[in-house]
């Protein structure tokens, strides 16, 4: 524990991380900040990543395990209030828990070097809600994918929302970020990936496509799907069946049905 | 279109809309609302469901189809100010249209005449999230089940965050509402279904089941799953594989994989 409790929000230590709930100031400094009990325990798995952890005095009752493993490791702690904290999370309900880490995306041309053998890659293109992308996270991590890409329009995977939502799956596999959908197609079909296109509009569904090769993933905006040009680029354009009335699936949703049936297919003779 | 224009939140009108965003009050007056236009669209469909539909005059030029078909069926269309329809709904950016809906949802002993051979059913014991209560009301719609059971300790569906994550599907199939998790599973029972219970600890997993025949799943609270008695219920507990690091899947995957994994199983040779 360094020194005593922080209770000024304007002190200089608390704005250097309050700063990383702005994309612009993340991508400045190149840090970012998981909350809750979940997101530290990852981070403090990886050496080097996590800088700073801040606590309330209640959360290091609740989670000693984690302020002995950041001692360990020589992460500094911080004791904070929970005015201090509140200014660093944006939840209604905050775990008293953040962590201040430094980014742990790799670029698209080191992915190669990241990942010997890919088999089953998801790409999120043009996904602006932080929530689904960091759903669709910890689902192709639970699928057991080998990276996620983050195309350049999509949203920033070190938002807090997404950071939550992906419950540690960021730190979990390689993750790329900002990487121009053309150039990730292209590289995913020379690794021998097939690229398949998730798309309500997809000419074949989930139950016709044979998915037990090498597969990479293009999943689309919650609203307007894929553009013309991805669906163009992509090997095959894929739709999960809809067997009543709804109209589509959630994104989330959609990614994790099309990715276990992939996960399933390759392994389940 | 009744009246003038709504601009004031205390009128009787807008009030006794109002309390419909409450619990206890939806349950008095038996009756919920129904936010934007996908949802507007799809209670339309029902002969005697929407009561009264409010919309801002932009929301009137954007959707004109809907204004002309709530008048043709009757219902009352009253034009009303963003500030009223703001009171209406918990949306950030409402869409300016909310319908006041009669409820839909039939008791579990009146669900056997409404199904005639149910194959799939999803129950929700202790969901306790709207967002993903809806979610798995929407992908359930969305893989053809034919009935959608909540449990008596779950979220109430017509909560606003549920009705709009659902996107039109709580319209769409037989919903059952405050059913005791027993006595369900028992009727499902009767009715030659093999009850799931989904569950992280299960013994097999989706892979290791024959799913083919008419099947109901059980999905638990986000954050502690199904306690023992349910387990204890289901014909067996069945986990969704976790391939990577990922310590589970968020509710509303899990459900949307294992439901799609029956949709698939029964349909595919």
């Amino acid at each position: 524990m360094t020194g005593s409790e922080l209770t000024n929000v304007k002190s200089p230590r608390v704005k250097a991380a309050r700063r990383l709930t702005k994309r612009a100031f993340r991508e400045q400094d190149r840090r970012f900040l998981a909350e809750g009990p979940q997101a530290v325990r990852e981070a403090l798995k990886l050496d080097g990543v996590p800088l700073d952890l801040f606590t309330t005095a209640e959360a290091e009752l609740r989670h000693p395990e984690l302020i002995t493993e950041a001692t360990l490791k020589g992460v500094p702690v911080h004791r904070a209030s929970g005015e201090v904290i509140a200014e660093l999370t944006q939840t209604v309900t905050p775990q008293g828990l953040v962590a201040v880490c430094r980014h742990v995306h790799v670029p698209l041309d080191a992915l190669d070097e990241a990942v010997a053998e890919p088999r089953l890659v998801a790409v999120l293109a043009h996904v602006r809600d932080p929530g689904n992308a960091g759903t669709v996270m910890r689902a192709a991590d639970a699928a057991g994918a080998d990276a996620v890409i983050f195309t350049d329009a999509s949203v920033d995977p070190y938002n807090g929302k997404c950071v939550r939502a992906s419950a540690g799956s960021l730190f979990h596999l390689p993750v790329v970020i900002g990487a121009p959908v053309a150039a990730a197609v292209r590289q995913l079909k020379e690794r021998g990936l097939r690229v398949l296109a998730a798309d309500g509009a997809g000419k074949h569904t989930l139950d016709d496509v044979d998915l037990a090769g090498p597969t990479a993933w293009i999943f689309g905006n919650e609203a307007w799907g894929l553009p013309e040009e991805i669906l163009a680029e992509a090997d095959d354009v894929v739709r999960v069946p809809i067997y009543g009335q709804a109209e589509s699936l959630n994104l989330a949703t959609a990614a994790a049905v099309c990715l276990y049936s992939s996960a399933r297919a390759q392994r389940v003779p």
